[in-house]
């Protein structure tokens, strides 16, 4: 398949395939929001509303709206979760953002943890560009300046802090601020975030151990790696993410060498995720191949897939280099024959080692609109941009 | 294989397979309490000490030198687990028993559940009954109404209920209820424990709908199914280990109706979970046949094997029906086929659903030495001891 080829598939494959899916099953044009509990023709099993997947459709359809097709009606439906998250998201005397609400909004469940602030941050970012609405960026700078504040303090989530607690740093913390930042700074000019960005690259770069070729999830708090099953933790899919994240990040600042770690990056968590067996990436592994604690260690996810496809993308683009683009085409193939639902739309989330559905249901309380749509709208506009050539 | 042929070949898994390698490998001689960070030959992969599990060591060691030989030290191996209990497990302020500890005894995490507690206590009735310690006894008496307040005030334990969360029973609080009565009440002469087992069954009751054929893990606040994945959840080794508690408080009350009704459950569950194409029981279900919410939910554990093998030994004692027998064989021949690590010694712990391991560890953060000892006691017992008879 040639460049060209490729984005017209993966272009089909985003308009015809998935977010059709989404359009038909996955929105409450009762209460608004999202339901993202769907079965694999589309039936809900649940109606709950889980805020990660509320924040995460939201920036996906305004994106759509603003960089795909304007006269889809995407918007509305971006606009509609927004109203959704804005009314029952947050915590009216915290500020905090719930985890999970009712299908009316009633809140069920709070994390200990940053990530619904951020990915309700994501929303409004998108819904500021789509609509240029002072009031969204508003509210995202203020949240993204309470998730800094509750990154530098996290007894303030409420998880106390034992004295064997674990101390130290987990990846997903600098990829989310990376992520915010990619996206806030873009509307909003404030010289902070590009401070915070380099900070933020240096703590993810404490993660990734050049002499030992991991990218460890969790280190302590100088760095360091620790001998621990949280400290030998690997997830590959989560850290070919960082990597196009990184990739991101060298190119706002030209940086050469942070975009060669960040292909190395890609390099080794291909090598050591990649089942040789039977394919695909495996969720987790121990950086000294000492028994996973997660049960679910051997499964092969969607997201790991579907970053990887457009990691590899921009690695082979960043780099000129064709092994890139191979890799790209053993996890298309891959994931075409076992993630993709031919018959219903939309890919299956959740497949056993081998690459059987262990779970028909195109959603739920992890997964919904958001990371096959990105990956699949990052790599048509990669393929389609002859800027972003070598 | 005879009933007697089949005690002995019990009594010869648990003490040449399974009680060595936990005597071998387990026992922290140099801090005290119990190493469950196990591999596949008993190496070490973590040196983290997990209070559910120390609390059970405790009280299967101590166990084993009541009731099976009081010659082979286990009473001492008992006594360092329950020392390293009391000298760290709780905490000064709060009284709460922690879930985590470091090898030396430094806290790491605290659930806000209350089986920590519970294990905890079932540690010092055992001792109390090993021991004759009237200290032991105590300190299980106080903390058993320490718990049943934080059950009647779940506030106390700190996960906020807010205004959507599910509200009702979840079937492991009346099992373990059920569990540390069973215990408490043969060491402590005190009216209020019968009534509460019979609250307490009452309670699990509410979660079995006979028209369905299904135990609900989860019911509403008055007993009512919720059509919900946190409400249609099954878990069918946990449904079948409460057919067994509750056969021993049948036992206890001379209660015909409730030994049928435990039989039933028994019945329904293994026709629910056991799994037609690849053998074994499923992990989790969904009572609608809906997708079930958790990953592994198709895996298949060890411990709801270990519950059927006692349990539908239990159900042929106690009903005299050899179809029992039959089942039992069949959970037995599965177990030993797949979950028996005939080259290491003791049992896999993880299996796919086709029954191969996913991990080849014998211990970890929630498997210890525990269930699997547990139910060649009580088997061999059942076996052994002609006053059983149906």
């Amino acid at each position: 398949m040639t460049p060209t080829e490729l984005a017209a598939l993966y272009r089909r494959e985003l308009l015809e395939h998935v977010v059709p899916f989404w359009e038909r099953h996955g929105i409450d044009r009762q209460c608004g929001g999202y339901f993202t509990c769907l079965d694999r023709r589309g039936n809900l099993y649940s109606t709950d509303k889980y805020l990660w997947l509320q924040g995460r459709a939201v920036w996906m359809f305004a994106r759509l709206h603003g960089q795909v097709d304007c006269s889809r009606g995407w918007l509305d439906l971006a606009a509609q979760g927004a109203a959704f998250l804005r009314r029952w998201g947050r915590d009216k005397d915290s500020g905090r953002v719930y985890f999970a609400l009712t299908r009316d909004g009633r809140p069920i469940h709070i994390q200990r943890k940053i990530y619904a602030e951020v990915f309700y941050l994501l929303a409004m970012t998108e819904m500021a560009r789509a609509t240029g609405q002072a009031d969204y960026l508003d509210e995202a700078r203020d949240l993204f300046w309470t998730i800094h504040d509750l990154w530098r303090r996290p007894e303030k989530l409420g998880r106390p802090l034992l004295s064997g607690t674990p101390r130290g740093s987990t990846l997903a913390d600098p990829m989310v601020f990376l992520s915010m930042i990619e996206e806030l700074s873009s509307l909003d000019d404030d010289p902070r975030y590009a401070a915070l960005a380099e900070e933020m690259t240096h703590l993810a770069l404490r993660h990734v151990k050049a002499d030992r070729r991991v990218v460890l999830e969790n280190v302590g708090p100088d760095g360091q790696a620790v001998d621990s099953p949280w400290g030998r933790l690997l997830n590959p899919g989560h850290a070919i993410e960082m990597g196009w994240f990184l990739i991101h990040q060298a190119r706002r600042t030209g940086d050469q060498r942070l975009a060669a770690t960040a292909l190395d990056i890609i390099d080794w968590s291909m090598e050591a995720g990649w089942d040789a067996e039977y394919g695909g990436l495996y969720y987790f592994l121990d950086a000294d191949g000492r028994p996973p604690l997660p049960l679910e260690w051997s499964m092969k996810l969607w997201w790991p897939m579907t970053e990887a496809l457009y990691a590899l993308l921009l690695a082979w683009r960043t780099s000129g280099d064709a092994r890139y683009l191979a890799l790209h085409r053993q996890v298309h193939d891959w994931a075409w024959r076992h993630l993709r639902d031919d018959e219903c739309g939309e890919w299956f989330g959740y497949l056993d080692r081998q690459g059987r559905p262990t779970h028909e249901l195109k959603g739920g309380p992890y997964k919904g609109f958001f990371h096959l749509p990105r990956a699949l709208l990052y790599s048509i506009q990669l393929l389609s941009d002859p800027a972003a050539q070598p």
